[in-house]
């Protein structure tokens, strides 16, 4: 068991939030004591962790130890070796936020949201963080007039493009990810896909400038397919970032370790990270968002945060090895899988020569298509029984 | 009861495969007997219809007898009065297109496909008709390598941009709406949600050519919530077409009558439709797409058909009282929902200034937002009790 | 609109948690101020509800202040007139049911359960309460190995079987009622439906003591038509409580007030409730399990509240009428809904007799099952356009 | 790749609807040629099936030919050695029930029901088949009023009551199965899961004769735990046979090969099946009710099937090395899982003595409940890296 090994190479990361999470949800108190954001760094630094990630309420809650508070973790940090990589604003924890932040109602709401992030944008890039992820859990209505949707999105625009315009003024080398969810707290969360938020971005003033963390709960929980998302996110050049986990479909945002939930999903999704057999692949971090169960004790806490690490060396070797396997470079030809990279109208066609040809329907129809046999393939490499 | 009688203003329109569908289904053959596309158009207008729409096989299934065909639907046209406002091609049904159309693996399937959409186009320009639908039903797939997301959604942009090249060329006036689906026939359908679909228009050649047709059904299928989604839509300014019909949220796409299923939800999507209080508003017809249970006879074809017309007017009478009434008014100005389209930053603003300002945190976190009586007016609406 | 004002007789109940919950979340922590169970008293006994219900905890948290708490409650109690007709002990906040109350895997803290569950059924008893619910939100597990579901299974009837004995030596007037979930806060609760815990109650030593609680957002995240079960309920004599509330399908539990989730599943409640046209017909309390939004200020959660009795009254009125409506008899005819219950082999007849006969197929095959007429005119009276 | 081939002693059956599915669904017809039920024994053979089931329709489709089709497949039996271990009645296929067949309000149907179900336990009966399962696909409805669930329920007992007398009777050596599913083809079907069934059963006159096959994918549809299920039901001791296949949650019935789908699911589905660490075993047959995707031809069609068996295989070997590994002794034992199956209350105990003794709370909610640990061993011995 020495293999599997985290190195710095690998790039993983995780939120404070995650290890630190105290196990407080709708139906009862935390279950477990504040952990230090400085112990919780130089404890992802011992377990192979190459970055961590936070919410500014994570890390500096209280104003008035900011400063104590920041030297800190910069201590750690410079310790441990550990990089800040991305850097978030909690927009939905105090009741402030209540009705939402960068589009609540209330206008004065929207001015202390845009205040906050500004703040942390500065944070962001004293740390050197490039990433700065915008998850808007509390965007959104459980009711039909409450929320005048367009004029959310319009906000929603108007907020990034500001954003965008200081990252510019301020020199940051700084990018956006949003990050989509389709429900929970909010009863109807805005942007509540991938595709949503693609959407919204090809709307944008510097839409360069703004991409995806998609994360695969989020998309599971409306019961889409995480790795064919963000292959469309790959294909849009957006996908940003990433927050892995896992979720056992339309439900309550489980947030369980990587690997748990969804493990054919698990699978597909290192594979469409490490670029589904193409070259658009994902080249940032890897970054952990799950919340270790309530009812673990700390050690239940280090042992789910190994666990995702290790989970996802694992799939990507056995994501590799389905990759490189000549049986199974036989099955994608079988089912004409590169195929479909070729255009359908030739370079010299036009639609007219395409029209007149004959169309064999009758052996098209009955062709095999080969599927199964790959995708049996793929679920042996997985089991390990290749 | 003789209000909520249709009229040619209200632009209902009802594809010919809707009361013709003949009830078939995984688990059974068809239960009812075919129905004349001559007979059904009569039908339609005798009930309130002013448009319908067709799939090619709906129409003309046999190549010996398609100009016989037209002709006779023609006469039923023009005695009726109704109007064919929107055409799609079926790249369903046939066993050619078992594993997709547009995106399908083998080219030659490809090709074949869009011969069938250019055949269409000729015919729907022929007819009139000014929306081309694409619903790519069978593209996707059940498993992972099997196909490749950027590659399929290349063909599709590729396929798109050919069409769109085409319909200007010909000098037609029309334009495209894609029309999302998650799941059902394909494990994994791709442009899964309305959010997707937008996202891959934005990357179009003739992006203004192209927007969506969205269903109700297929959104809440993902459990998303389908007046949102149009909201989004129409905020891009891409809501060319609609599908409404009925669904319990997620499971098999049952494509229940309208005002069946998620009874709330039809109300909003009324309301998003003409606006939802803003000019942000749908103009198009309004397009049912549902399927009479398979258990109905004729009786309960013609009786849903019918149901779906009132239970849209029933609905937009008590969306136009809602806001219209002056409690409305009063409760939406509580909720400051008109203040969301007040920008965030003033236009002599600066961020500095914004961030400069005092916030006032006590007081916006104990805030009364007033949603829940706002939306308890709506319900009263919608049951009429006000 | 001074119809539809609840009266003692329509026997509504709230749990004190509904009103007094804080809103504490995942996501955040509370938004609002304590509420005290003596002003919750009052105030449910003014806007018309006829009795309390209270998790030991939602009262008495403090055991140093527990006779006053209670001595003060009695006292509004008997100001107000209210009865107590539930109680229910808390075995899902304390960190110690993190891993389940009575099914827990570690013995002492089943037999700490048992223990506060037998101190409440005392208190419940002193209060006059006659329902004794049990909702075990922490029974159950996120994954495979950790919960030996048969010893599970096992525990929780050695539980039962033991408080029944205690309320039957006791001379109790007391009945138990299990309110199943299928998942939340657990990732997957033990007695997920209505089903399962009616099976369940089959193998106690003393069934006729112990029924449900169903909860309608409980087994429509679930995707279930809770009209069904709680109709499968009441055929077993099973129904002892219910809890109304509000949902959208599968997702997180959203305990939205009633009327609001599924308009057209809480339309068809009502009717189960009062029997569905026949006289299986539940005399319970109305018993209302919801929470106000998080985002709502003191003024939503009285909001909220009344409109959970006034949707019931509202949709109430709507049954009746649909019930008592010529049309809708006539309607339920020709739907052969009636004919349900005459048993399918007569008095004198064998089964001999019914393999003899003969089948008209064709006849059967294509005959009007006049469904959707139906369920048109349900929708018109839940629309009130009847 | 030799290892992991089937043998008779696995006991694998497949239905001959399985294989013999056409590809028809409610988007396209036929795919695939019919398959001749004589073939397909013969090729299940080969592949190293043990038994076959069928629906009557499936191989006695036609009256005229019916002692022919019996011949010839009473032929392939013996030539291949084959049992048939079950047989169901089709009540959903033919028109004549698409409004239900033994709860159908037509009484008419219902009749006709009862004769195809019993001439099918004489033809099960003759060829030794001592499970008769039911699965009442049409037993349902779409809307509220049209069946009175009760009386639905009523008839199910009737039907069954007559059934179980009729086997008694007869002398048949004969069991009933029946198989729950939520919904699909009706909008909410009756006994919708595991827990409906059982419950149904404890009313009827001979509940020893009536048990459950519940399938995997019907289960999973409603979001719930299918291991769970399948270990109430032998808790129950009523799991009397299975139906093994793939599902990605809630949404369409799809069917898949088994191991396809909730790969993690499958793990925990076979453990469960060898009792999951107790002597609470299945010992029935192991049935595949799949269907190979519509888009594969006849390779796809023997590929899915041989693949169903291997991956029973190799999952069994990863359960049975899982519960016989020493760490994963001593992490059930770190988890009390054991523990779980000693009673909360000695023999000699009174509730008294445990109301008396001290609760050592603090100790216990800051237990280490060691879940995550035993899980990812789990995951590991799945995955093939221990």
């Amino acid at each position: 068991m020495t293999e599997y090994t985290p190195t710095l190479l690998d790039k993983f990361s995780f939120g404070l939030w995650t290890v630190g999470w105290q196990g407080v949800d709708v139906f009862g108190p935390a279950s477990r004591a504040p952990m230090d954001p400085v112990e919780a760094t130089h404890r992802l630094a011992e377990i192979g962790a190459a970055a961590v990630s936070f919410h500014d309420d994570d890390l500096v809650p209280d104003d008035a130890r900011r400063q104590q508070t920041l030297d800190l973790f910069g201590k750690a940090l410079a310790d441990t070796g550990l990089r800040v990589e991305m850097v978030t604003t909690n927009l939905f924890s105090d009741p402030v936020f209540k009705e939402g932040g960068l589009t609540a109602n209330d206008r004065r709401v929207r001015r202390y949201a845009m205040s906050k992030v500004l703040r942390n944008i500065d944070l962001a890039a004293s740390l050197g963080a490039e990433t700065f992820v915008l998850w808007g859990g509390r965007e959104g209505a459980e009711h039909g007039a409450g929320k005048d949707v367009g004029a959310a999105l319009e906000r929603m625009k108007e907020s990034l493009d500001h954003l965008c315009d200081y990252v510019r003024d301020q020199g940051y080398s700084m990018r956006f990810a949003l990050e989509p969810k389709p429900n929970e707290p909010r009863g109807d969360i805005l942007l509540p896909t991938i595709g949503h938020a693609l959407a919204l971005i090809s709307e944008l003033e510097h839409p360069e400038m703004v991409g995806l963390n998609p994360e695969v709960g989020h998309e599971e929980m409306a019961g889409l397919n995480f790795a064919h998302g963000i292959a469309q996110a790959l294909w849009h050049g957006k996908l940003f970032h990433v927050d892995l986990n896992g979720q056992h479909g339309p439900r309550f945002d489980q947030d369980l370790r990587f690997g748990a939930g969804n493990l054919r999903g698990a699978f597909w999704t290192v594979d469409a990270l490490l670029g589904g057999g193409t070259d658009r692949a994902y080249d940032g971090y890897v970054h952990f968002d799950y919340k270790p169960p309530r009812a673990e004790a700390d050690d239940g806490v280090w042992e789910s945060a190994r666990a995702c690490m290790r989970n996802y060396l694992i799939l990507r070797e056995r994501v590799t090895a389905f990759r490189a396997d000549p049986d199974v470079k036989a099955a994608l030809s079988a089912a004409c899988v590169d195929e479909l990279a070729v255009p359908t109208l030739g370079p010299e066609e036009t639609l007219a020569d395409l029209r007149a040809e004959h169309h064999p329907l009758d052996e098209l129809a009955t062709r095999s298509v080969a599927m199964e046999a790959l995708d049996q393939l793929a679920l042996e490499h997985l089991l390990g029984v290749r």
